[in-house]
This record gives structure tokens, C-alpha cells and sequence, in this order.
């Protein structure tokens, strides 16, 4: 293209805060463009001023209208707020849901907002590293809190919301039986609790469910920091100020504290990880494919069984490294 | 221990339908014992019987209790039914909710049908592999058709789900937002289409919907298969017996047409591949221990980037190799 920008030019106009030049960098992080490469090294060197809030939650706990609600409080002190939001996507609108649920609100009109949706359909191991690299790129923009939002419904999801400094993970009253199995799964990583729909009459016996089954894990909490539960609704107010409070309060923790150092290990150890993961996905994807074919008709024959030939076919995609 | 029997020896008495034998050899499976993988390989060569049904569906479609009348149905001629649920499970309880629910059930005392949970937490790439070695253990057990149940939350529980003769996605009237955006992303999926909880009035909506979004999209569907909507309910039990029948049907599409040898050949190659995944991340978690911490700290530091240490952490792993 005549007007292709360099990414390693971009990132001058992202550390500018140029927005045009944040979406389109964002955008080549996505789709995960090699180009963009040395860009997004350099974006990720200058990184580590912004407050990473990490929120997930069951579907249908109303995460995203708490995220608007807390971003409004956010911005009252004139700070700058960022949301990336992991997406599940129907195949047939093509779209994401929940970004555009918050891009609709009252947020999409306010320069000190940006919200930026990443679809994970298709996308697997890439998901993790994608969504990291949007995180440096708003934090190197100048955006003082980054939201970073998946609905918790697969083990990719849960962990991207822990690689952040503050993980809020949100229950809601009401739900059925299999979506409390899934949210079990999540409790253990939370920094802060949050039962949303308080303004209903059964959310009291969310609240000490929960409470109770804290009692039993006892994980997240430290010398430093008490996970807390905090009731909200979005229709009274309630506890949303606090939460906001809580956040805030946590920040300190995760910037100041050798437990937040720590944190700060796990969640370097899990990208370093990741981005190895999808390097070594890519690559046997790139050299499997003469060999699969017929290797898929030995399998189909029963004349080899599956482990023997995965075998041989990472020996062949190796060979040729 | 004195009484372990080699999973060889294992093999010729699940062949002989020796029901401890084949919890024993699952059990194996399910943790990736390397012993095992002779034995597993056996079974593997000698599959190829057993009808493979998938059903998933987004959290409280209520696939379980549909399981359970199913195979309450196909036990009626006689024919043997093992069900595989791969649920969610809860860090605190240790268990896996799904498989449960149905062994509770009355199913739970039929000789006639086996009933194994697996549980999807701690385990990624290795859920696929494991599942269709307990799948192929179960056929070799004579175990004429092997439900493989998955909750549609995550791509590897829907890819599972799909990697069988006939997939089954189930939907349900009145849930939210969020949970029909999971949905779409499973349609596409479906040899049969499953709207449950037809006693409720808002599930006409449901039909409708579905159907259109069907129209729209219009896939799976061949010369020799129009893919079926179906509502079924369990309070009337309306739609149970045309459900089974469709399935009965599409048997014959899965073992005696091209559209099912194209499948078939579609599903080796998915198990090919994830079994060449789950390889190598084996691999690469056994060898990178000793370079991992020293990288974290370096990317810590913010003196490289995650493109970078992680494309070295791979070269360390493969050279040692």
C-alpha cells in the first residue's frame, strides 16, 4: 500500500497518544502481523506505568454494565481509562458482543475512553499474547487504567483475566447449575469479589455462598491484602463506590508490595509461556501441512494410531526447521 | 505396586467387556500414563464400531437430563450406551458436576450403560486427546453407541463435541445476552439441532430464531442430509422419539455415505493434530524449566520483549532435545 505506515513508526504517534495510530497498531497486534514486531518490542520496553484491571465473570453476571459504571468513577479524577474486551463472537454477525454493549452506553462519546473488542473466534493460544500486546500499547498511550474483560467460560479466558495487577471476578445471583460449576473454577484467582444484582432478593444467599466457600479456599488473601466481597447493583448504586475504592486500594498493593512483585513474576512467566506456545503452534502449523494428509489416511485405515503418527509428524515439521 | 496389571493385559479384557478393566484403562488414559500407550494404541486399531454421538450446548441448555432420556431410549433394542461428560469442574469440591447429575439418575444402576466423568480443570491441550482414547476404549468394550458430552463454553469443549459420527447442539428458550453469543458460536456445528425446555411459551421464539439464523447460514447440510430442528421437552416428553430417530438416521450418513467419510476423515485429522499439540507442549513443559525463571526475570526487567525471550526459550528446548 502507498500509505502504509511502519508500525516502528506508529509507535512514536502511540507514545504521542495519536488514537488513529493506537487502533492501528492494535489492529496489526491482532492479526498478529511479524511487521509489527520489532514495534510492539519497543512498545512493550516503554510499558509499566498503567494500572491493569483484569474482570471476568460467568455469562449473564452483567460485567460489562459494572464496567461502565466503574469506568464513569474512574474518569471523575480526569484519568484515563482503556477497555479491551474478549469477546465471545457469533459467527453469522461477524461481531463481538460485549464491547459494543459499552461502545452503545453513554462512555462512547468520552475522548478519555478507548474500547477496543477482541473476538476469540479462531483464535486460540494467540488469544492470550494478542490481548496482552493491546494492554502495552494503551498503557504506553497514556491510558492511567486498562480494563481488560472476558467472560469466564474457558481456561484461556480466566487466565487472561489474572494477568493483570487487579483481577475482580463477578458473581450474580440466580444463575443455574452449570454456570455456578464454571464460576467455581474462577473464584480462586480472585483479588476482589463482586456479587453484582444486589437489588435482587436471593442475591443475600449469593453474597454467603460465596463468603462461605472463601472460608473453605482462602487463597488471594496476604499479609497485605484481604480479599474482599462487595455487593453491587448498577440500578441503586450500591457498592459501586466502594469497589472503586477497592481498586484503588489494591493498585498500591500490586505497585508497592513484594506481593504485587510477585504477581508481577507469575503473570511475566504466563506471557512469556504463552507467546512461546502460539510461536510453536504457528510453526508446526506452517510445516505440518504436505505430511497431514497422509498421515490423516493412515489414521482413517487403523492401520497407525494417533499417538504414533503425531509423533512422526512433529519429527518431520523439526527436520525441516 | 505388586497387583498392577500391564495396561497390555488390560486390553484383552476390556475386548472381553471386563468393566473394571476398562475404568482401570480410562483412568490411565485420562492422566497420559506413557505405559499405557502400547495398550492405547491396540484399542485404537481395533475401533471402529461404536456409534460416536457429541452433544454440547451453552450452560443450562439442560443436555444431561436429555442425555439420560436418549439413552434411556436407545437401551430399549438392547443396545449398550456409554456417556463421556466433560464438565466443569470446582477446585474445592474436586469433582465434576455433569456426569454425576446423570449417575444419580436412574441410569445409574443399568448394567447396560457406563457412565465416566472428566473433568476439565488443570488439563488444556490434553482434554481432546484424552477424550477420544476414553471414547475408543468404550467402543472396544462393545459399548454400542458412546455419548460424548461437552458444556459449549469453550473452542476445545465445542471441538470435541464435533469430533464424533453425529453432534447434537442444544439451545434453550430464556437465557441472556452473553449465553447466546456463545451459542452462535456452536451452530454451525450441528448434524442435529436441539431446542429443549419446549413446555416453557417462550421457546416458539426460540425455534424461530434458530431456524432463521439456519437460513442464513445454511451449513451441514448435503444431498443426503438436511440438518433437523427439533423441540423436545422432558416435562411431556415431547420430541424424544423423533430426537432418537434422527439420530438412528444419521448413523447411517456417518458410516455408508461420502458426507460421513468426509467427516470421518475432517475428525482423524483433528485428532492428529491435537495429539501432535499435545506432544509437543509436553515436551516443551519438561525442558524449559531451567531457562524459564532466568527469562522471566529478564522480561520482568523490561530489558526484552516476550517475542524475543520466548522464541529463545524455544530454541534452548529444542536443541537439548
Amino acid at each position: 500500500m502507498a500509505n502504509y505506515i511502519p508500525s516502528t513508526t506508529l509507535v512514536e504517534r502511540v507514545r504521542a497518544g495519536d488514537m488513529r495510530a493506537v487502533s492501528r497498531l492494535i489492529s496489526r497486534a491482532e492479526a498478529g502481523v511479524a511487521e509489527a514486531r520489532d514495534a510492539l518490542a519497543e512498545i512493550y520496553r516503554a510499558t509499566g506505568r498503567a494500572h491493569v484491571v483484569g474482570i471476568t465473570g460467568v455469562p449473564g453476571s452483567g460485567k460489562s454494565t459494572l464496567v461502565g459504571k466503574i469506568t464513569q468513577r474512574l474518569r471523575a479524577d480526569g484519568s484515563k481509562v482503556g477497555i479491551v474486551a474478549v469477546d465471545p463472537s457469533s459467527p453469522y454477525s461477524g461481531g463481538a458482543i460485549l464491547g459494543d454493549r459499552i461502545r452503545m452506553s453513554e462512555l462512547g462519546t468520552d475522548p478519555g475512553v478507548y474500547i477496543r473488542s477482541m473476538a476469540t473466534h479462531g483464535a486460540t493460544g494467540g488469544l492470550a499474547r494478542a490481548a496482552m500486546d493491546v494492554v502495552d500499547i494503551l498503557d504506553v498511550a497514556g491510558f492511567d487504567t486498562v480494563i481488560l474483560e472476558t467472560v469466564g467460560v474457558g481456561q484461556d479466558e480466566v487466565e487472561i483475566a489474572r494477568a493483570s495487577h487487579t483481577t475482580i471476578v463477578v458473581s450474580a445471583p440466580g444463575l443455574g447449575d452449570e454456570i455456578q460449576a464454571i464460576k467455581a473454577g474462577m473464584l480462586e484467582i480472585a483479588d476482589i469479589h463482586v456479587v453484582s444484582k444486589c437489588d435482587r432478593s436471593d442475591a443475600i444467599r449469593t453474597l454467603t455462598d460465596l463468603k462461605s466457600m472463601l472460608v473453605l479456599g482462602a487463597r488471594g488473601s496476604g499479609a497485605d491484602w484481604r480479599v474482599p466481597v462487595i455487593g453491587t447493583s448498577v440500578v441503586s448504586g450500591e457498592g459501586l463506590d466502594e469497589l472503586v475504592d477497592a481498586i484503588r486500594r489494591h493498585k498500591r498493593i500490586a505497585f508497592d508490595t513484594e506481593m504485587g512483585r510477585l504477581r508481577q513474576r507469575q503473570v511475566a512467566e504466563f506471557r512469556l509461556l504463552k507467546t512461546a506456545e502460539a510461536i510453536l503452534a504457528e510453526r508446526f502449523v506452517q510445516q505440518r501441512a504436505q505430511k497431514t494428509a497422509e498421515y490423516t489416511e493412515r489414521l482413517l485405515t487403523r492401520r497407525d494410531d494417533p499417538y504414533a503418527l503425531a509423533s512422526a509428524l512433529i519429527e518431520d515439521s523439526l527436520k525441516t526447521d
